[in-house]
């Protein structure tokens, strides 16, 4: 299916002539460029350099270079900001890099309809900035949120810490316009709320990970600012199994904080030790709950009272400052782990009531592997972080052992491979696991109808023999 | 794509009998019993009756008639309730009828997860009783949620009164246990909120309308029964495009009301002489708006106040009576409208602020065509119903020729030819103008990979060619 060029051979030279012909002043070659498009976050890193860089700046320029690598038969690797954590967006030798960073204008807010429609290279943050103005808010929320584009955000279906009550990135997308492999546009969606009109292109195409076509616009449904107090509970736990506990307990009483996140005792003493606190003096897990609008206080004060019946030490604060600080506990986690080393961060969800289980079940695989695993979890919805720390850049096979032990037992729990972060190259390999055959052989069917020469981001997602060999770590 | 057999020839016996020995006792072939499936709810009639009706019970009864259609190369078409609008479920010669209605069974509920597990058949309305036990609930609403059911809900992506707040179905729905064309099962979907492993399946099956598989087991996510008050607000209005106006002016000034509907002059008519009382003398136009939640008493000073300066002559209540009669105004439009006749249910959908355009384009239809149209609306979605009253079970060309402007001004107005029912047969002709026939050709490819043989619903949804032959209104 996958098809490569050598960036030696003439061919490789013939396919730049092209692309710097057909799109003047959009194309770099040069190789301290393209380095950079050979890694994204996830520590993966392609063999090679791609052939070039296309930074698109228009619709056309996009379909310009869709028909240059159909005519060519050169396969196309689609990069927003390059924040994946799965090794979605990596490119080397022989592929082209389409770069829709540069496409990254707000075209058009709508109060009246809650729409906006952006280019895909808008950045999260920067678009919700200038949403702000208007009382808008789109409300996908991904860590990254303040250097990931609004592209990449709907490429991987991106979560974050705000999904049990607000939704997933595709509950907030009404329409897209995608530029499909050969050239041709499309428009997928409907700019509606409702609307049931033969397939859910749309809906199919947010997750993609770039193997179905190439986004070139988005019309985003919006939410209102949300209005009203928020109050946010801190609670130290003596046991991580007390906490997720804890965190079910709220669900279960029919409570739906925006945040609710967890971490473990790994994470809490690296973060202790980031932010120069004793953390672990306060116990050996920590929960996180913040609650927003009209009922916020009320809510508030019922999760103060569970957390404290489920044995944590907990304080309640509506006091921004102090919010802020329980927050930051969280939002320091990843910084303080990578102190540890270099990191594989895995991305299973189970269900809530299976939470702590996990838990179990990661310390169980620190002490057999000997590699310690700090954990943070969105317990909201379930979706946990195991992050594996190593010296150097290649993940060494113990560590993929542990991580495919992970992902063997999420499955087993009823739970996923990825919450959030997709599949990219480093979990192509279970894929199978989770979908089983016939499931993978649709998906290889539909990937084929878009996408027929195999050229849109060959050896992602997809568990396909080469591609392994073509992206290994270097 | 499609085949048909002639009831009479050999061939349906044997297939029949091949039914009748896999399927013992879930097969039915009286006459009487099969007349019923030649409709549903849109006015459509099949040219003819069915071969047979498989009432299955069981996973494996599914599995089994997927099996021998496939090896006789007989269509299936998969039918919940009967309820659809626009034709979707109906069956004529030469097609299997699988009915899912007796595999209701509420198979788990975990309110630990948020998460119940049902078969297809069982009705929305059931479901939420049951549910209702463990302060859970599934938001779907569809008008028809106490005879339809949560198959046909999922399979035309059900919309309803509450999805400005609560979603669509798409959103309500977590996995789903799907039988192929060919027997074979597979799962899509993740039971948790978050969930990234390549395509969304899932997602692509819902409002699927029966043409890619056969739904047998669904996991729903539950939301917690909605705490706090319920206020309504009834506001009558001198116009149809004032009362639009302050629907518009709700939602730009940040409001979510859980309901908000508007009726037209013509159906107040209706409303009117089906109840007794003199709505006309009161307005032109009725908007109902219900808030609900933590800030419903907030949010409904907010509202009256806005439809007031709006020019709304606006009541609040909060006392449960009042507030259901106002409901009532709404719910009893269409029983009243259907004292004028057979009626075509139309179900555009347009962006907010192109509401009143929408309704002026609709006044306009009725004068030019001498008919009557009466419209009412999901106003927080710009979901609208002209509905078209006509004498006898045929609709009539120049009916069909006012739809026809009705779906093409919504689509000049960026909305949709069809916002919750479908396409069924009923707006087949007009989904290449919605789509292009580049995404129409993507559709029909997906639909393909799928069911190879095209027997599942053929002539359904898809604008081809023989489809309208067979199921000609009769």
């Amino acid at each position: 299916m996958t098809r490569t060029l050598d960036t030696e051979s003439t061919d490789a030279a013939t396919v730049v002539s092209a692309l710097l012909a057909g799109l003047p002043g959009r194309v770099q070659t040069a190789a301290a460029v393209l380095e950079q498009y050979r890694r994204d976050r996830s520590g993966q890193v392609s063999e090679g350099l791609p052939l070039a860089v296309v930074e698109a700046s228009s619709v056309e320029d996009v379909q310009e270079t869709c028909r240059i690598a159909s005519a060519h038969g050169v396969p196309v690797v689609t990069r927003g900001a390059g924040t994946g954590l799965a090794g979605g967006g990596i490119a080397g030798p022989g592929e082209i890099v389409l770069s829709t960073r540069a496409m990254d204008r707000l075209l058009r807010v709508s109060p009246q309809n809650r729409l906006a429609v952006v280019e895909p290279g808008i950045l999260n943050a920067e678009l919700n900035t200038r949403l702000a103005e208007h009382g808008l808010w789109w409300a996908p929320d991904p860590a990254s949120r303040e250097i990931s584009t609004v592209g990449g955000n709907i490429a991987t279906n991106a979560g974050g810490l705000l999904c049990a009550k607000y939704g997933v990135t595709r509950e907030s997308v009404l329409s897209l316009k995608v530029v499909l492999a050969d050239g041709r546009l499309i428009k997928v969606g409907h700019d509606t709320v409702k609307g049931v009109t033969g397939l859910d292109l749309c809906a199919l195409m947010i997750g993609w990970e770039g193997t179905l076509g190439v986004i070139v616009e988005c019309a985003l449904r919006l939410r209102p600012i949300v209005r009203g107090p928020v109050a946010t509970i801190g609670a130290f736990f003596p046991s991580v199994e007390q906490a997720a506990a804890a965190a079910s307990a709220v669900v279960t009483a029919g409570w739906t904080p925006a945040v609710m996140e967890l971490m473990d005792r790994r994470t809490l003493e690296c973060v202790g030790r980031y932010t120069g606190q004793d953390l672990l003096a306060r116990g050996d897990a920590l929960l996180v709950v913040q609650v927003d609008g009209a009922g916020a206080l009320t809510e508030a004060d019922a999760v103060h009272d569970l957390v404290m019946v489920a044995g944590g030490d907990a304080e309640l604060t509506t006091d921004p400052v102090e919010s802020a600080r329980w927050m930051d506990l969280r939002r320091q986690a990843f910084p303080a782990i990578e102190s540890l080393g270099t990191l594989l961060v895995e991305d299973v969800a189970v269900p809530l009531d299976r939470m702590s289980d996990m838990f179990a079940h990661v310390r169980g695989l620190e002490e057999r592997y000997g590699v310690i695993i700090p954990t943070a979890c969105h317990a909201g919805d379930g979706n946990l972080h195991p992050t594996f720390a190593f010296r150097g850049e290649t993940v060494p096979d113990e560590i993929w052992q542990a991580a495919g032990e992970v992902f063997r037992y999420a499955l087993e729990l009823g739970g996923t491979l990825s919450g959030e972060h997709g599949i990219g190259l480093l979990k192509r390999r279970w894929l199978g696991d989770e979908l089983g055959e016939d499931q993978l052989d649709l998906q290889r069917q539909i990937k084929a109808v878009f996408d027929p020469a195999g050229l849109l981001n060959p050896g992602k997602v997809f568990p396909d023999g080469d591609g392994r060999r073509r992206h290994a770590p270097s």
